[in-house]
């Protein structure tokens, strides 16, 4: 019943200027724009759910990592930070991987061009948008980028708490998966000490932990 | 290598209170949490995805419509509104669905006893929070189903329209599953014209383009 071929680009052509109140072309392009980010629910991610069931997908990544801005705010370093902003940049963050796909953390040589083919991702994606919602959107993933702001910091430490969480309580299967040893996960997780002290300290306290019970590698 | 059966029980039991900074009582019921509202990813809906691949999960729509609200906010009816509390409530709207399952929206039977199922679930569901945060979830869940402030108002709007447009765009598919006409439609969109007036007119167009091409009954 249901087809495998991807018919979104189709559905995408099929957004009629005549049924948009108005004929707005400002309308048309922001509905184009809700049709268009669908396809984040199709990018895998290495991450597995806690049941181990299946991967998670970047859409439900974005879901999960939102809710921690406010579930979490109160172990944000700097506290008078603006949590819209932060929920902004973490439900946008990570649509440029419509194009240019998930690239795992631990791939030293997808991580190479990763910017690379991110930028392109952001041009097109992003481009989708009435012009100055394209700006608004382009500056919260390079603000989310650079890490450059409070609220930037904050967005990158729950982004990087999540998976943590995620491969500590199920034993490390994705660790183990991929011979991914301690150094490199506190290598990866040094972003959350620099938004979240907290939290960081927590993350030691499991990376320590997980190479103590075995899943991960010293 | 993936295991079929749910181990988010016993990860849960996992959260070992003697790795928690502090001890804290607090900390470990904000993990206890993020480990439980995961199971979101596994609440399947009755909306298929834009490539009619597979049905949309809980936590995917979540995303989906805490994107819309900054997307959209200029539809609101009421523009000076705290789009932080409506992105709030959107993000928790459906955990309750991690016990009470989702409802389909035409579900007659089911949606009797909906609010009671939902009700129990909410109480064990925000209750795994420390006592401050359970009563700011509950109350943010209450709010949304009550619908009597602005940001309520706004939120079920774009609640209502995220799958509206899924249904649109993959030429009725599931109305069809269903046996739906476009009087249940529009009565099921209601909510949309006392939160977003310029969504409800193309809500409208919408649904009367689906009957004029055959793939709503009338």
């Amino acid at each position: 019943m249901m087809s495998e071929s991807n018919k979104e680009g189709a559905a995408l052509n099929q957004v009629d200027q005549q049924l948009i109140p108005g004929q707005s072309a400002r309308f048309k392009k922001q509905i184009e724009f809700i049709l268009e980010v669908d396809k984040l629910k199709h990018v895998l991610r290495q991450t597995i759910l806690m049941d181990r069931s299946r991967r998670e997908n970047s859409a439900e990544h974005s879901w999960h990592v939102a809710l921690l801005v406010f579930l979490l705010a109160e172990h944000s370093k700097e506290t008078d930070i603006d949590l819209l902003h932060v929920m902004k940049m973490l439900v946008i963050h990570d649509l440029v991987e419509i194009d240019a796909g998930d690239t795992y953390c631990y791939d030293d040589k997808g991580r190479q061009d990763q910017h690379q083919r991110e930028e392109i991702a952001a041009d097109r994606i992003f481009g989708l948008l009435p012009a100055d919602q394209a700006a608004e959107f382009r500056a919260l993933w390079d603000e989310f980028e650079k890490r450059e702001t409070a609220e930037s910091r904050f967005a990158n430490a729950l982004d990087r708490v999540q998976p943590l969480l995620h491969n500590y309580f199920t034993d490390g299967q994705t660790w183990q998966e991929n011979n991914i040893n301690s150094r490199q996960v506190h290598a990866r997780m040094r972003p959350v000490k620099a938004g979240a002290p907290d939290l960081w300290d927590y993350v030691n306290t499991l990376i320590d932990d997980a190479v103590g019970k075995g899943f991960l590698a010293g």
